[in-house]
């Protein structure tokens, strides 16, 4: 099957049936990762320009895994050393990385919006690694992965989601793509750090639940969101407060489904969002998590880098993904407060 | 040709026939960034030591890019994670790298002079990436072939410098090489920004002009140097003040030639020493600067790091370039406040 | 000859016959490091993970290039951008990348025993390069591999150990080692950092001396530790008085054998532990260390790594080093305050 994406910069546009070829994309490259040797040389000659203007370990590490085993070559640039700390553009930066002949560009960043807005400027593909509150579609795939994987179909869940759902694009990233495929969505957290608005946002149906005992009720798929502990004055609470009113612990955890499945996207304060028991007991899906990561974006690598050197897609079987312009007006995000 | 460049640490030594030579020899690596695979495997097996004492995010960026592409493995220092921190002095630190056997050193510094005491001490190729005030030869480099791809050639060309001269390490190697091709030069900026020395340390014409209207009259090349914009106090001039006397904005350009084109050697603070309007002028070459950039150091890596593994030089037109030794004292620049 | 070695954690416990194995490995790496082409195939496909919670820029970058050297990719978590920061434990952090499926984990860690401890949590080999005060086993190698290559043997020297012996991880790592040849160790510097426990620790003959006149008598090898200066208030001595009484100088370094060598793991204080004569003295090994640390580590990662996707071990001459399993029951040492 081949397939027309162009870049990954959210998941809320996509169709069940193209998340479903995401998904299906990734299960070769899940194989991969228990060979005993994992590379291949399918990028070989390519090279991915990894562009993090946020701070993150584990995801820039596993894009750069992801693209290494796939025979690639990277570039780094890392918020720390980069131009922008100069006063250099975040579209100027961008333009310079281009410039060097990249074959695809993965970045986070903080403002909501800048991916799309860098990939609006770039002929290369881009995949959104993070982009402020908005998504992290990468991580909505793997999410989606583990749970098929656990579960047998993403079809018809109850996915509870605890924590501060306001500031999260994993959780926008999970309720697109699993709003897709029918899911239903209990939404757990200090009233503040659960909004309302996120009930238009979807078609999928979302209710908002204050005690987590209700919220964990008949759930399926329980998503942990980990808790800046720099954020905890916002609703007001104390750790300890927190802890009492919305720790997910094995107590609680009975409340779900005997089958239930947690997730994590890391990393986790231990002790805070998440019981250590519960994060090392057999319905913690966290490694797998990780390790999918790896597969979807090798995945991802895969159809970006590789679909747009080939002569043109195949005519059978082809889910058609045009370049994706959103309507709204964006600025370049690293101007917006001149 | 062969020939028998050892290092690359200024352009001032350099003839115009071997300058000629390094921007010819860079032309074949021009082809390649338009190729969909951009590896070659000419170096495979060796290593690369990037030693950035200053940070640095585009230079590094292009050097290590450059290196991949032509299939070597790069060692990394950067500045802030060194053990000159440590009280290491610059030579320990150079010789504790040398000692694991990279085939070539790529090294920035605060210094003038760095790169070259360096060179004297090591036996492997060191190429210099910029030494505090004195020269980024790889930067003249890819101006001077930004500038003879526009314009056909180096020759009798009227090049108008703008801004902070006196601390531009990127417009003496510019001075220095297009010096050779009979170029013109008007410096122009706030009067402490141009010194009246630089007349005596090339044999090109140069000029000093305080008006930029009257410095951009008949060039044919702006080369538009970055503010730094804490050194605004030197002058002393306002953000607002520089924009109003030294900016080239778009109706200024027009006093240039017709044909004139605007390099920067980035990163750009739009708004500041260049509008917008001109940074994205189809004569503004920013971006192609870039791009030339990698083609200049995948040639220089070539010539420096493949030429030493073969049997030997050959007979038949032979550039000699023995290796470049200052008489000025140098001492090592880390122990210079001691 | 196969062995069975799994991690390498630390020197204390391995047996003469055991180490002389690991040296022997490392000199055909020693070999490759004088060829044009440094680079095999040997691991190719691998990953080689770089955790390194403290600070480092020689062993990182030695450790990397002796991956890279082997054909192997590697994964890089470096402290500054650690999930730590964001209250991460050790152990999830590690595990997370142990989920992308490294085939080796290098960790350094400012917790003594906090390789051991991760190594009984993994699958995957792990090596120790550094952990707190306890032990630097890569580092006792080099060494080792040094002192044999100038002596011919490691049998019978006197060896003589100057510095903060009391936080030195490289001088265990050389006395669990040395003394399993019979080595004799005198130990020297301010009383406090010279500890009578260490006496007690090897089967070694172990003295204490605080004139450094009499320290050096009769010494083979004289191995000098890096004086940490914001340390120097704890004996309490100000620079000059540890100079005074402590530097090696090339007069001092005449009271040793005449073919005495001397040792220093780097990066040096020139002027404060070590005078600029020793340092650049014929009997100073410090470049060689530094190139030895290479080949040490390419032997240590090929055994590893390598060892562990072969059928299984073949039955002759079989070094075996089951898992080792301290008995003191560390705990997660980034949980030690909590």
């Amino acid at each position: 099957m081949t397939h027309r994406f162009r870049d990954l910069l959210a998941l809320e546009p996509l169709t069940a049936d193209e998340l479903t070829f995401l998904l299906d994309q990734s299960k070769p490259f899940q194989e991969i990762q228990r060979h005993p040797l994992k590379k291949l040389a399918t990028l070989r000659g390519k090279t991915v320009a990894l562009a993090f203007f946020e701070t993150s370990t584990r995801t820039r590490i596993s894009f750069g895994t992801a693209a290494s085993r796939l025979g690639a070559d990277t570039m780094n640039l890392q918020a720390e050393s980069s131009s922008l700390k100069k006063g250099e553009s975040l579209l100027d930066t961008v333009h310079t990385l281009d410039a060097m002949k990249p074959d695809c560009l993965i970045m986070r960043h903080a403002s909501s919006g800048a991916a799309d807005f860098v990939a609006r400027h770039l002929e290369i593909p881009v995949i959104n690694a993070g982009d402020g509150t908005h998504e992290h579609p990468s991580q909505g795939l793997l999410d989606a992965l583990t749970i098929r994987d656990r579960k047998g179909a993403l079809n018809d869940l109850n996915v509870t989601i605890l924590g501060d759902i306001s500031h999260s694009r994993v959780a926008r990233s999970n309720i697109h793509l699993l709003g897709k495929f029918g899911c239903r969505f209990t939404l757990c957290g200090p009233a503040m750090w659960v909004p309302s608005e996120l009930e238009e946002l979807s078609a999928a149906p979302i209710r908002r639940v204050f005690r987590i005992e209700e919220a964990l009720e008949d759930a399926d798929v329980v998503l942990v969101l980990r808790v800046q502990t720099e954020r905890l004055h916002e609703p007001p609470l104390s750790a300890n407060e927190y802890i009492l009113l919305y720790q997910l612990n094995a107590e609680r955890l009975k409340l779900a489904k005997s089958d239930a499945i947690v997730l994590h996207p890391g990393p986790m304060n231990r002790g805070i969002e998440i019981s250590p028991e519960v994060a090392d007991s057999p319905q913690s899906c966290v490694l797998e998590q990780v390790a999918n990561g790896i597969a979807v974006r090798m995945a991802l690598l895969f159809l970006l880098v590789s679909g747009f050197t080939e002569e043109g897609p195949h005519p059978a079987n082809e889910v058609v993904q045009p370049r994706n312009r959103r309507a709204t007006d964006i600025k370049d995000p690293s101007h917006a407060s001149r």
